[in-house]
This record gives structure tokens, sequence and C-alpha cells, in this order.
């Protein structure tokens, strides 16, 4: 568990609203910073895993400020490279019941979506990492963040990192002219583990289901190892939606021969179900590196993203010792004095 | 959908405690102005209907204030009078789970309650209008209220408006030495849609039902017609309380041939449950105006309300699409990117 | 009804982080004064019943605010003195769902931990007081405390008033060299009533059921009885966890003769947990003294506890009225105007 | 020191805006409970002196946080009575520098205006008291509150408390028919002490200046004595008003002799000016009971008053260790540690 | 004073640090609406005058709230459009003492910033109008800005409105390629009045002083007056920054003959800085349709601008006879009861 | 400017009432983490020095929350050890104008007091470091503190570091059975640059003024240099404090043969006091290390000060930049765009 895990991505400030109030009703805006990779290192920090996150803040107050956020939770910084005009915004409309969240985003033009390939140097970066962690959102933002990315891969595979993505398709993203389906197969190719859905596969990879019912999802997970061999396990979550505060969640993983499945947790009342998919994706990846075991590695994912749901901001503060009472059947929240 | 529809009614300046606070904790209250008709026009006015509404505030900061909150949502204040002594006050105590939340009235001797006929000038005020809105809390407020409110109505007629009115009996008002049985059958008389319960159609008219179990209500709403001809529908919504925070609603209609039903919903948790049936009145208003369709109008009306119960403050901010996007069956609360 | 009710223990400054923030994540806490003991003098001055606190503060702003948080509410602080060095403070992290809440303890070297036997004049406290009750904490903090204690009890035998004890084992306190199993029974010999689980009977008591089923917690009572033969009644509550804010509770009473026991009631969402137990035994000694009712007295109880998981800080703030409305069966929290 | 001081007079629900924020701006408003007779309780409270007030609040949530407050504080509530409609609220909007503070009133109507003679028993009232304080404001506010406040200083008189006033012509209250030169008189007339400036002499009792000068002051104050034989001392301030949030004080008093003054002090930034002259009142009081020395309790109160304007809400809570260290000459507000 | 005042001009979200926190510090932003031109129309409306503001939008919650904003103060907001991709944002760090504020601007490819010449009816817009305002920032933010501009300029020149301008050298801005000197004067060339300090003359328009001293400024407007002869007043603020909380500021006009002058206001403490040119333009337009007074005007302008200083937000919300008692000398912020 | 500054000292959860509240009125607290060291350690790290700091902490959530704190700030935070019983708490109740700010200090048995000498290896601590800081605060604390401190300072010297001390004396401190003048003499001769008032140098080392007038405090530094020969330079701030927020500030020198002194700056209004002498100190050895230049240094610290007074909590967040725009001479404010 000594080497560092590296993610790459952007972070944004998001701004919320507080108390389920609406956009239009709200004078003030709670502030904080998160970006899916991002949340995926400021997790795996607080479970004790030395974690480094690279991307590109503008050289202002809320570049320090995001800066700062990372480091207060015990993320390496030093790799972070500054310039450009602005840090993506997003707003966050919280809502309840039958009411959705709603975001509005306000990411163009940012200083990572300027980022040009030569501005990171991924050896420098990889020197003492033993994992490289990206998402499909990275090489959605523009041209330049995804040939950096690519490199990223490249590079990580030439040094012998475990790569893993949430391959996450974002129909709203890919506007700078490439589409999905051109740029990402040769970044999944670098991958030893990937988060997939049903529809990602399908929109990213066009691979759509040869089976029906249980078998549905196995028979793309076939599909998507067949084309990209260097691929061992994938892995994917279920969220139930009964309301905006009230959701389901369980994952599985393929592992070539079998499907592993974890238990359905109910979540009620959701806090904050931001960054849940990369508080999962810290958790399988701690795990992954402290069992060698998949199935206690899913499991710990998934219960480390169900505690993700009952904390504040983008990413995941549960501890190890929190997370695996969880897993030991305590689903009651009795008061710990 | 271009005439103008027009509200009638006290404003009053609403005091909340925050958290679930009760009153005597509290060292401050969040703000906000709100009432039955007014609450219709505001929201009437977030789903693209011309709106209006008529009241008197104190020629103060608090009349102007409150004046300001109209304006901000699209609402027609040019025909709101200044004067009088102040403004009605309302404290409300939010409740929690088996906790009611609970109200404290301090709303007598407000510019409203010394409303005299003579203020308001209805033929300017109705001069582009297609619908006169009033509820039955206007006439138990003040003699003066009550003939104003008889005036309305009366020059709405005139002009061929539609006339509707929540009828809603409120037995702590009707202090000014005259019932609600005493003046209300007058107005009711001059209306075409009205909102009534059991309970509203017993304690204002005596109407009491003829038959029971499913048919119960159907039976009081016939002797309804019956006595007010010009009643062409009578709509009525059926709240679930699990708890305070916890309720179902659902709504009906009767259009002097059938009863109308909708779907019942499920709202856990409610975020602000004030300004519930005047939300499912705007949301019918609108119905009406836009579909020519009652069980769309009443659909539309009872979605509207569930999604207030979400919304902080009195008034329905959700828009068309949103209370599309719930009729059309997505009560999951998922996130919208 | 008139004698005055005094309660004697430790009361700390609490400080809670908002919106269910994570103690690492949190720029402000919510500060508040509680303790098991005066929570119940604070809750029974609620229900109009004449109640004292004794305990000890520093004679500083803090033990001036946590003198002042009682007076507010009503509780004789006359008998409060001061001096020693500090205020406990526990700080309590609010769970959510299936994340449970947290304390974080620090309440050694208090000034309540470093009362001496002689400082406390336990004739004059008593000497309009009916009822006196005590809990298992006091004793467990320090050699001190015991004594005192143990002087209280003392007189309040001779001055023939009614003593009540919730025995509550607390295992992270008992740290002065003694045991619970060294101290309590001699305290316990002098009470007429006492609160205790399964779980306290042994921990103490050393006393383990003799059946099993319907019957065991029966045959422990019976067994505490036997042994500590002033005791007359023992109450319990029964707390289902459902998740951090969701639970239920039921109560039950044994007289020596019979099991009586309450219904069961759904608390969700839970406000505030802390205090639950506390509430429960004001509301049963209020029972006592208003119904001479052993049932009523355990409905009362429980009721007034469930209300309490509705109501921020740590005592319960609900009067009579609120109690018996729930208890004739109204859970719906429907909105009172 | 030991005998009570007991102070009569409405208490009003204060709602303030924060931040300096304007009515119409503000979304919440800051609530605390004030009056100046029940802030000259509170600050004697502070001071060490047993105080009591006596007022009427309706019996509701509001009139219960208002006895908590001044229970809070340490003063004697046992004298309250309950009844009537509605607590007086004012609104206030904090000003700055030339913006000054606005208060909008809203006190018609209150439990307190409309009080009835018999309601309060003095006898009883004055049993343990040894001064009576009363203030213009309060037979300025209807006929009934008028005649209980004649009563009580009858009463006082009869069994031999000081009895001090602050005359205070406030020209937007005496709407009820009868003027203050109408009524004030005669209540003046019982008064061993009072507060007045050179503009409360004239409004009320006609009396102007027979010098200018430095001996205007004094030549109404002897004018003032002429007519009424039994005031023994004429106390005043003189506030200088730089800016919204910088004024000057000083203080003088007239023994019948000869006019004592006191230094002037420059308080800037002021944080909360209401009260400041309550608190000078009581810390005159104090000094009169604790010193038997005109001139120390002048400068008693005055300092008293001067720390007032850096306290929020409308009491004192400055200690006698806070106000003498003030009068040793320590202005700089250094930090204590 | 009948005819509308039309302003046009950008309109930014402001997110503001509170408590004079540091952005880096702060976890949450205030926010509100803001901008030069729309401030005038905000604060006109305030003084009872009809005003109008123009600007583009994009169609999201934001665009929306920003309009809420406007209308909430009363300005006619039926010229807006909507569209394009964000609204700019400025991040306000409040400064104190000598620590001053700071902006950070996040602007750039706004909606605003992409208007194009024909998006906007100015023959529409200025069918009830009699006055325009326009600022030097509109024309600096992009060439499709500034054709608009100078579109609205030859409109309202056309129609014989009054134009007036705030010319307003921003060096930051002027990105797009070409320069304020290559811009500015034929937009100048359509103004009535306009408002420039001696920084603005050079920077804009290449004019230096040609005396100094007391006739430094004189000599500057001359030069003005003779390049654009439809000029008949030039008015200019100075400020004098004794720290960040403490200003001082004065008036002065040219108007061909003559250079008035107002007296020079103290402002300690500062409330919110900005926007205090913009109060002081309206104030301007409103002497100039009230008075028809150069120095009236002038000198109310003043005013209101240093009462803006007191006041949160952008734009001044004082009334005309807050301004008036200002101006009558009432400078010492005294309570207004 | 390439080695690290290490220092070393506790550090406390302060917990301050916000808006100027007193403790007795506040419901909630801001927290924030800081000490006299540490504090000199985030400043530094602003100023873009290499910093870290040795500390202890108690090994739950609040150690953790301030071990967050310094990370945020980019403070090494490697060496610091966890363990203990709690973390000490500062509560501050801030003043404003003639009311002084107030610390009730609950910092005994803290994680820090118990401090064991070998808990430290200074070492591995001063590996890569160049300059050591330390104040008169930490031997005060414990015995264990004051061996710690001596340690630290013997290897530091050792190593050929560069050590300075700010010597402080707190005489509510040194509670262990040793003074000052016990225990400070052997640790003051290891530093090369010290902090001392004419207070500090009696208290502690008896050394009194030999010369009155210009030359007191040069006859004190020269004593200090006589009696400690190792120690180059004694700097000292003169605070003059017109009101708690309003204070003036200079600094000067002793470099053995001369006096150099700053100019005097006015704050008004102090945002936050605490930290003024930690924020002076960590300027100055920034001015040493950057500058080489004793009068640019003292210059700098004092600036870097004064700004500190304008910024809430502990510690200086003011950049190079900023601090060296003040001492160019704008301490005016000026808004910066």
């Amino acid at each position: 568990m000594n080497k560092k895990v590296i993610t790459f991505g952007e972070i944004m400030l998001r701004l919320s609203t507080p108390d389920y109030a609406r956009i239009v009703q709200s004078t003030h805006f709670d502030a904080t910073y998160g970006g899916g990779e991002a949340n995926v290192a400021v997790s795996l920090a607080q479970l004790g895993i030395n974690a480094g996150h690279v991307t590109r803040f503008p050289d202002n107050e809320l570049g320090k400020a995001a800066t700062n956020l990372l480091r207060k939770y015990g993320v390496d910084t030093q790799h972070i490279i500054y310039g450009g005009d602005r840090i993506g915004i997003y707003f966050l409309e919280t809502g309840a019941s039958v009411r959705p969240s709603k975001v509005v985003y306000d990411r163009s033009y940012s200083a990572f979506a300027s980022l040009e390939p030569d501005m990171i140097d991924w050896d420098e970066v990889f020197a003492d990492a033993g994992w490289f962690h990206w998402t499909g959102i990275t090489p959605a933002i523009s041209a330049g963040a995804a040939v950096c990315c690519k490199k990223a891969i490249e590079v990580a595979n030439q040094k012998g990192l475990t790569v893993s993505a949430d391959i996450n398709y974002r129909k709203n993203l890919w506007q700078y002219g490439k589409t999905a389906s051109d740029v990402m197969p040769e970044l999944i190719e670098g991958c030893d583990i990937i988060v997939s859905g049903k529809g990602d596969a399908k929109d990213i990879l066009g691979i759509r289901p040869q089976e029906s019912g249980g078998n549905e999802l196995a028979s793309v997970f076939i599909q998507i190892m067949e084309r990209f061999p260097k691929i061992k396990k994938i892995v994917n979550t279920t969220r139930g939606s009964v309301s905006a505060t009230h959701n389901t969640l369980s994952g599985m993983l393929w592992d070539g021969q079998q499907m592993l499945e974890t238990q359905t947790y109910d979540i009620n009342p959701i806090i904050d179900r931001i960054g849940g998919g990369d508080a999962f994706m810290a958790g399988f990846i701690y795990g992954q590196l402290a069992y060698q075991d998949d199935q206690k590695a899913l499991d710990f994912g998934v219960a480390a993203s169900v505690l993700k749901h009952t904390i504040q901001e983008d990413a995941n503060l549960a501890t190890v010792e929190e997370v695996e009472a969880l897993l030991n059947g305590d689903t009651s929240g009795r008061l710990v004095r």
C-alpha cells in the first residue's frame, strides 16, 4: 500500500444553495471545490493511502483556495500547474423528495480545458506512483485535455502502474469536435480496471447486451474484455432512486469469470449525493490495495459510497474504521459515544 | 392564455424558525411574505401566466418589502394600495416527524383588515383580466374585506371573468360579528369553480353527505351545484398525514357528471408545507387555461402542489417543465445535470 | 404536584456541528449546555413542575452561560456552586442515515469532577423538595462526585423524598479506581424507582436473565427487586435503530407484579437524539406526580421522549398539552393553526 | 443593597436586520425582547442587584420566549401577567456612518396596552422591594397603562420605596386622547429621582430655561424641583452624534445645589445603540445603592451606558468589574487574557 | 419626471465573502447581481423614477435570478434578452482598514459579451423613454457590445433623448483588439452629460490639463467641451481614501462656465463601497429631472453616493427623503424612531 | 531562502463568538485552530517560505482538524505527534470600542502539556531546516514542554540553525512549580534573535532600564546582549491601544549598535487582533531571509503585522505582494480590481 495513487482531472468551484433553496431564492451559496478524479484522491487520503492529484488552476485566489482544499485533506498537490483564464464552476440546487437536484454548469474556457499536451511532465508525476486513475470526463472537456490524458496513460503503462478509469459518458460535454467513440477506445486500451454501466458501453463503445435478464450486463462486460484485453476487472454500481433524498445502492464486479455482487443498501435521507461514484472508486481502489480480494474490495467500495451520501461536499471523508463498521453490518447509525 | 389572472387577499409577513427550532429557542427568524391568494399569483407567474395581485399594505418598510417580493416573482403590483396600521404577521415553528408545525397568528388590526369598500376600483383592476380568484379567508377577516370581495365578484361577473374560489373555512377567523354562513353563500353564488372539502361544505353551507363510502363526497358536490348553479366544477385535494414531514396527496374534480381523480403521491421529506393548497389552485388554473382538459388540469394541479412541498417559503416556484416532468412519472428525484 | 424535584449531575458545554457536518469540516459549532440530570429538570419545568438542579460550574463566562440556560427554562439554580478549573465539554457530530452520530468527550478535570463531599448542603437543598433524581453517570465521574451522590441519597431518604435513578452504565467513565459494581449498589439501595435495561443490570449488578423470550426482562427485574427491596418500580425503554435518523421507541414498567407496556412509536426523521432518555424520565416523573397511574405515567414518559427526538438541543421543551396530543393518538404531525 | 428593585413597562419583540441590511433587503431578522424598563432590570441583575420586572404578555409562544429571556438573565418574573392579543413588535434597521438606524414600530393593541387597573396587585409586587423604576413610555401607551403606573407609584410611596423615572417624551405615542402634560405631572410628583433633558421638561412640563449658556440646564432643573418638591436628584446624559456608529456620551446630576458632571466618552464603533439610556439608569441606580455617593453613582451610570453601546441586544450585560475597569480609566480596550 | 430612463450594460453575479473574510478562508459567498448601469436603474427606481434596463442574460437559473433582482426593485425588465453561454461573475473580498478590497473578475465569454448588433431593437426600447445612460465599461467588453452601444446612442439622439455617460476607463478590459481611443470618441459625441475624471480624459481622449492647481480640472473639461460640442455638463466626484473602510467624497460640475462644488463628506465605516459612482449618477440624474438646478442636482448626487456607501450590495436603496435628510445637514446618523 | 523554518508550540482550538457577541449571549462559536508559533509557520508559508510545525495533538477528530488547518495553508505537518487527553481550548469574546476582547483559557491537561522529553526526535525534525523559532509560552506550559524546548534549542545550535524566540511573559501560565526566571535564561542563551519588550525583560530576566526617555529601551537591550552574547538582534513592537478596535503599531530593532525604527501605522477597525505579534515575527523572519537588511526586515515585519489585524483567525494570510504594497506606502485600502 505504499506507492502513490495519482488522479488527473478538472476541479470546479461548487456553489450550492443551502437548506434545499432554489437558485432563484438564494442570497448565498456554500462554496467548496471538487471534481470526479480529485474526489477519489481526497477519499483515498482519508483511507490512509498516499494520493496525489494533477490538474490546472488559474493563478488567482480561487485556484489557491482549491489547492488548499486538497492539501487540507492530505492530497499531494505538488504537480498542480497554474495558468489560464478561470476555474470551472458548477451551481448546485439541492433537491428533496420528488424534486431533483439541479446542476447549472459554467465550466467552459477553464484553465483545465486549455491544458496543452506538454504542460505536464508525466514521468516526474509518476516517479513514485503505483496507480493512475482517470475518468471519461477529462477527455470530454477539450482536445488538449484528451491528449494529456492519453499521454498519462501511455507513461503509466510504460512504468507499469495499474491504470483504472470510470469511463462515464456525459453527453453534454464532448463539444470540441470529437466524439467519445473517436477518443475513448484508445484510452481504454491502456486500462486494467474500468467502471462501466450498460449505457456507457453502448454510448462510448457501441456495445449492446447480447443476452437479457440476469446475464445482460455480463454479456456486455464479456464483449468489453474481448475488445480490450488489458482490462481485468469491470465494476459497476446500481442506484435505485426512490426520491431525491432516498436511494438504494449496490455494486457488482466482473472478473472475466464471474459476477461478484454486494448487498443493497438503503440510504435515507441523503445528505449530499455528489461524489457517490467517486467514493465507490476510492473505496474499491483502497480494497484492491489493502485486501487482494475482489469481493472485499467491492464490498468496501459500495459501503464507502453509501457513507459518502451522508457526508457534505464532494469527497468522502469516511475512515477505514467507519467503512468497516458499516461493512460489518452496522447500518443502524447508533450513537458512537 | 393571454388575459390576466387577478387574485385578491391579505399578505402577511411570515417569520419562521430555522432548522426545526421551537419559537422559545430561536434567536432569529427567516422572513418572507405570503398569503393564500398571493401565493396563487406568484405560482401562476412562474408558470408563465400574466398574474396580478390586489391587496393593502401599510405604507412602511414592511409593505414595501412585501410588494418587492411579488414584483421579484413577476406579479403585477400596480393595484396594491397603501395605508392602515400594520402588516399582519404569522410566526411559524416548523415541526418534524410526530411534532406538528405550529402557527402563531398576529394578524389583527392589519392594513388589509381595515380595507373599506371604495378603496379599490375593480373596474380598473379587471380591465385586462380574464380570471378572478379569491378564498374564504378574505371575507373572514373583516366586514370591509368581505364587502370588497363581494364587489370584486360582482364586477368580475359583469365583465365575464371566470371566478374561482377556495372556500376554505377557518374557524379562528370570523371574529367581526358575522359567520361564514351569513356571508359566504352570496359570494359563492358568483363562482364558476370552487375548491371545497366535506368539512368546508358543512361548516359554511350546512351541506352534509347524503351517501357514504365512495359516493360521499359526490353527494356533497351535487348539493352544492344544485344550490349554486353557476358553479361548473368543484375540486378538492386529499392529504394523508403520515407525519409532519411525510404526507401523501391526491386530487379530485366533480364536473357535474363524474368524479375525476389523480394518482396519490408520496412526499417525504416535506421541506415546506405552507401554500400546498395554493400551489394546487395555481396549477389547476394553469391547467384550465393551457389544456382545456379537466383531467390534465387536475393532474397538473396536484403535481404542482406536490412539488411545492419540496420548496421553501409560501409560493410554488416550480416551472411548467418541472411539473410536467413529475406528471410524466419521474418521481425519483434523479439529479438533473 | 407542589413539592420540588431536585436533580443532581454534571452539565457540559455541548458543541455540535451544524447541518450534519463532520467535525473536520466544520468552521463553527452550535453551542448549548446539557447533562442527563439537568435535562430532566429542564423538561420537568416545561411540564409545569417546580424543579431545581444542583451542580458545580467553574466561576467563568461558561459557567455563567450554563446557569443562564437553566434559568431561562425556569429551573431553580440557587444551589449551584462555583469553583474548579473548567466546564466539561462534548463535541457532537450529528450523523444521518447509516452514518452514526459521534461524540468526542472532553470532560476530564471538570469543576464537577472535583466536587468534594462537603461542598453541598443537602439539608438545605432538599428543604422544600419531594423528589430526588440522579443517574449512574454522576458516581462514575469521580470519587468526590460519588460521595456527594451518596450523601444526597441518604439525606433524601431521611427526609422521605421519593428517590429515582437512571442507573445507566457508561463503560468509558469509571476511571478513578473504582468500578460500578463497587459503588452503585449502595446508591441503588436508597431508590424507589429506577430505570434499568438488561445490560445495565448485568454490568452494574451482575444480574443476568433467568428466563428467555418474553419473560427475560421480568426475570431481571424480579432479581433487582429482591436485592433492593426499597425499589417499587423499574422502568425501561426499548429503542429500535433503523438508522441514525430513524428510530422506534417503546417503554415498559415492572411494578413487582406485572409488566406494563406502551405502544411502539416510529420517529423519522430524528432532529436531535440526545436527551431522549432524560425526556422519558422527566415525563415519567411528571406522570407519577400528576396521574397516580403507572400506565399513564409510562405512556406519558414514552410520548414525551418521542417528542424530544424532534426538538433541538439536550432538553425536552414539549408541554403537557403537546405530549397529551401525541398520547391521544395524533402522530400525524398535522399543522396546528 | 438587599431590597429588590422593581421595574414596570412594556417589553417588545425586537426584530433587527443583521449586518446593517435594510429591511427591504433582509430575508431574516435577529430576534430578542426588550423594553426600556425591563432593560434596567436585566442590567441591574448583571450588576448583582435583586431585580424584578412587571409587565403583561400574551399567553403564547412569544410571551413565553420573552419571559424566558428575563429569567435567563436572572430577573424575577413571578409578577408578570398573561393575557391580551399580541406582543408589541419593533423592527430595527441598523444604520452605519451617515445612515441612521430606523425603527418601525408595530406596538399597537398589545397585551400591555390593554392592561386594566386591577390586573396587578402592587402590594404584593412591592412586598420585598426597596426601589421602583418607571419611564414616560408607559403612561404614553394607553389609559390603562397610565392608571396602572399611577397606582404603582402611589403604593410605592405608601410603602416608602425610592421611586425613579426616566420621564422620556415620545411624541409618536400618546395616541389615546390624553397628552403628556395631562398625565405626567401627577406621576412625577411621586418621584425621588428623575432623568430629564431640556426637551422633556419643555414638552411634558412646559418648563423652559431661564438662563442660557452653562446654567441653562440648571435653570430648568431648579424649576422642576420647585414644582415637584419630592424630587431630590435630576440626572441627564448628553449624547453627541458624530455618526450612526460614532457617539460621545457624558452625564450630569443636579442635587438641588450643584451640577455634578462626568468625563465625556468617545464610542466608536457603536455595536448596538438601543438601551443606552436604560443602561445609564441601571448603572446609576446601582451606584446609588452601592456607593451612597452621587458623583460615583453618576460616573458608574455613564460608564455602564458607554459599555452598553458595545454590546448586542437591548440590555447591558456588563458586570461591576467591567464598569469599574472603564471607570478606572481603561478606555483602551486592551485584550483581557 | 415621467419619461423613462433607460440604462444599458452588463450585469454580473457578485459573490462576496462575508465578514471581511479572505477568499481562501471562505466557505460561502453572499450572492447578488449588479453592474454599473443597472445599479443606476435600480437606484433611480428607488427615487421614484420610471427606469428600465437593457442587457443580455443566459437562459438559465442565474439569468432568471438576476432578472428577478431588477424586478424586485421596480426596474422594467421587458427589454432584457436571453441567450449565450454564461453570466459574468465577480468575486469580491471585502477589505478593512489598510487591507484593500480585492475583485477577481470572471466575466469573459458572457452572454453580454457575445451581444450582436441586431439583437436589440432600440426604437422599441426607447419608445417611451426620455433619457439614456451608458458607461465606458460597455464598449470595453466586446466589439458587439460596442456596436450595440453606438446604435443605442444614435437612436437616442434621433429620438431626442438626453444621453449621459460615465466614461470610466478600465484598462483591464479592452481586450478585443480595439482601444478606448479608437472607440470611445464617436460614442461620446452623442452625449449631453458625461462623468469624467482627469485620468479618464487622458486615457481615453488624450486630453491633459493645461493649467495646474485649482483650475487644472476646469482646463481639462474646457478641452473636452471644445471637442464634443453636444456635451453641456461634465461632472466628477473626488474620493479621498483614508482606508478601505474610511473615505471622503465630494463632487463637482462644469457647466461650460463655472465649476460647481459640493461639501466633502466623511464616510466611516463604509459598509459596501461597490456602486458608489453609480449611486452618484442616479442621484444626479434624479436631480436633473426633479430640480432643474445643477447645484441641487450635484448635491443630491453626492449625498446619494455617500448614503450608498452605508448600504449592502451594488445598488443604492436610499429614498428621496433619506437623501434629502442628509442634504439638509443631518450627517449624525441619529436614530429615526 | 530554501531551508525550512521549524516552529514548535501548542495549538489550541479557538472558539470565538461571532459579531461581537458576549459569551453568555452566544449560541454558536466560530472555530479555528491557532497558537503563537504555529501562526508564525502558517504566515511564513503564505510568504512562500518552506515551513514546518512541531506539536502534539490528541488522536481524535479535533487533533485531525487542527492538523488539516496547518496542511491547508501549506505547513509541513509530518513531525506532529499524536497522543494525550485533549486539545487545549480558548474561548474568545471579541470586544469593540471601549470593551476589551476577553479570553477564557481552557488549556490545562492538554496533549501538548503532557509532552515528554523523548517524544520528539529533533535531529530528524531539523534534518533539512535552517531556522528554529519558539516562544516563551512553550516552557511556561509544563516541565515536559520546557525540557523539549531546551532540547530543541540545543540540537538547533549543534546543527547551526538560526534560533529566534519571542520571549513573551504570560504570568497566568508557569503553574508547574518553576518560574520564568528559573527556566528561561538557559533557553535564551541559545538564541540569535529575540523579541522582547521592557516588561518581558524585567519579569523574566530581572533587567530594568538604566536610562529613561528615548534611551530607556536601548539600555535594556544592551544589558540583555551583555548577558546573552549569542543574541545579535533584539526586536520589539509598540502597540498603542486607542480602543479595542483601533490600535497603532510600530517596531524597533537593536542590532547591538543602533536602534532601527519603523513608521507608526494606524489600524482602524481591527478585524482580528489575535496573532498580531506572530505575524510580525513571521514577517521579520521572511525579511531576514529575503533581504539581508535589518531595516527592510523590520519594516516588512511591522507591515505584515498591521495587515494581520485586518484578517480573521489567528494567522496572517497576507502575501509578499500585499505586504510590499503596504510597505510602499499604500495605506489607503483602495479597491484592487
